[in-house]
């Protein structure tokens, strides 16, 4: 799966002019991730009866979404981070306006590319269209640029549980939740099998970041690695920090298993979406106290 | 027409949370602009024979698509500009971090604004995805991104007529042509009438950047004022430095010529269009020399 969502990502990111810009976008989705958002579009929607061809240019723009945004919150005006996945960021390989474009151009290269898989679906263009929105409205000002505004408003701040849960909301658990169900919807799945995907991804979501700031405290961060999205630091507030370990880690226990049973009474053709659930939930270490 | 597309633009951008995010969104937004892209968009598409209900989101998503534009090149890493159209400028309200994530904001909501349109659309679906499609290229890393990147990269540097004809061309003429061209996708246009409409909005375009750089070296700035977008400073190349003053106003000369009947040769409606392209051209000083 990973193999064919990178040949497709190389295809759609073929160098071209101007160079730098092109190399700007490509250095960023080509730094190691672990393209955990379009494996989960891919994976629901061939578990549903759709095909890889459907879903292949919804995956890679969930991919070039996810991208973008880890670009524009290393900034030095946002997070500030010189290192992402152990390498120079953008703006520290490419300066700061390359960045900004960089990011700009692969947002703009996301919607250009379901726009144009959506011109070529026949008579499944309305699936496509409801995919894109659902992945418009949780990457836009009501999902992640929501949530990362209110996390530059919170830095340096102590911030409350409440605003803790709509950062983690907002900034992981939207295009997670919208990746899951932009699949099912690519593969033609109806309103309650929508909703149950929608549903499993947010707790999926949250379960996921609660992991990653567990797994912060421990240092244990081999197996899966951390989140691709962390930009936990030590100034800022976790989910273990404002709940506390015990509590994290019942709640964290809790949404595993939610997700994981919302996901099971789905009608899967393959085992590949609940491994992969399964395999976001590795990791956690069973005596973190 | 732009009293109908600022209470579209008031209802797409109605204030939510995060309030400060959606403040900084609406605040470039209801700077002034003159709505020309928007109004270029659905003034074809009327003047085609399409209706105002099918041209609306996709004028407002121009609108916000070229505020983006707007609020990103104006950062510090970019052109790094203090005032747009005499007020201070997004980062000097509301601060870099969130100035990028008010652009951001605005680019998702147009995609976002665009796939709302297409999915109620009906049996016209796909013209709405055509239409989105040539906005987003547009927009993206082969139009408005590619033509900034190459501006960057052109800061303080003595550049060739090619790399200004570039930019001109993605950074202004890019949009222009889209907004005329989608309008007339929308109408239910054929190919050859959407091909005149792009080259039209091209030589327009470009036409009108001219003007601009016409405008700026005579002070003559009142009437239809400058475009928009005039990014242009004293120590960046225009037009008028690049090729002198006598060929910039034989080629806008031409250009408006052109672009007029091209233009003129469809079958229009009404005339709001013609109408407002010829006052894209109004302003020019006539004895420039």
């Amino acid at each position: 799966m990973i193999r064919i969502l990178n040949a497709e990502l190389e295809k759609l990111l073929a160098m071209r002019d101007p160079i730098i810009l092109w190399e700007a976008m490509r250095y960023s989705v080509f730094a190691g991730g672990k393209r955990l958002r379009p494996q989960l579009l891919a994976g629901a929607c061939l578990g549903l009866g759709g095909s890889i061809e459907e879903a292949l240019p919804f995956a890679c723009a969930v991919e070039m979404i996810h991208t973008y945004s880890l670009i524009h919150d290393d900034l030095p005006a946002m997070d500030d981070d010189d290192l992402r996945r152990g390498m120079p960021t953008s703006h520290k390989m490419f300066g700061q306006g390359m960045a900004i474009l960089a990011g700009d151009g692969l947002l703009n290269l996301a919607y250009e590319t379901m726009l144009a898989a959506c011109g070529s679906m026949g008579d499944k263009m309305g699936r496509g269209v409801k995919a894109a929105s659902i992945l418009a409205k949780a990457a836009g000002s009501s999902g992640m640029v929501a949530g990362q505004s209110v996390d530059i408003l919170s830095e340096n701040k102590k911030i409350d549980e409440r605003t803790l849960l709509y950062m983690h909301a907002n900034k992981t658990s939207a295009l997670i939740s919208a990746s899951l169900e932009a699949g099912g919807i690519l593969a033609g799945c109806g309103a309650s099998c929508a909703k149950s995907l929608k549903e499993a991804g947010e707790k999926l979501g949250l379960a996921f970041q609660i992991r990653d700031d567990l797994l912060d405290i421990t240092e244990t961060t081999e197996n899966l690695g951390k989140p691709a999205n962390s930009d936990l630091k030590s100034n800022k507030s976790t989910y273990v920090s404002l709940f506390g370990i015990e509590r994290a880690k019942a709640d964290y226990e809790r949404l595993s298993l939610e997700s994981e049973e919302a996901l099971g009474g789905l009608d899967w053709k393959d085992g590949f979406l609940l491994g992969l659930a399964r395999k976001m939930h590795k990791g956690v270490p069973q005596k973190a106290e």
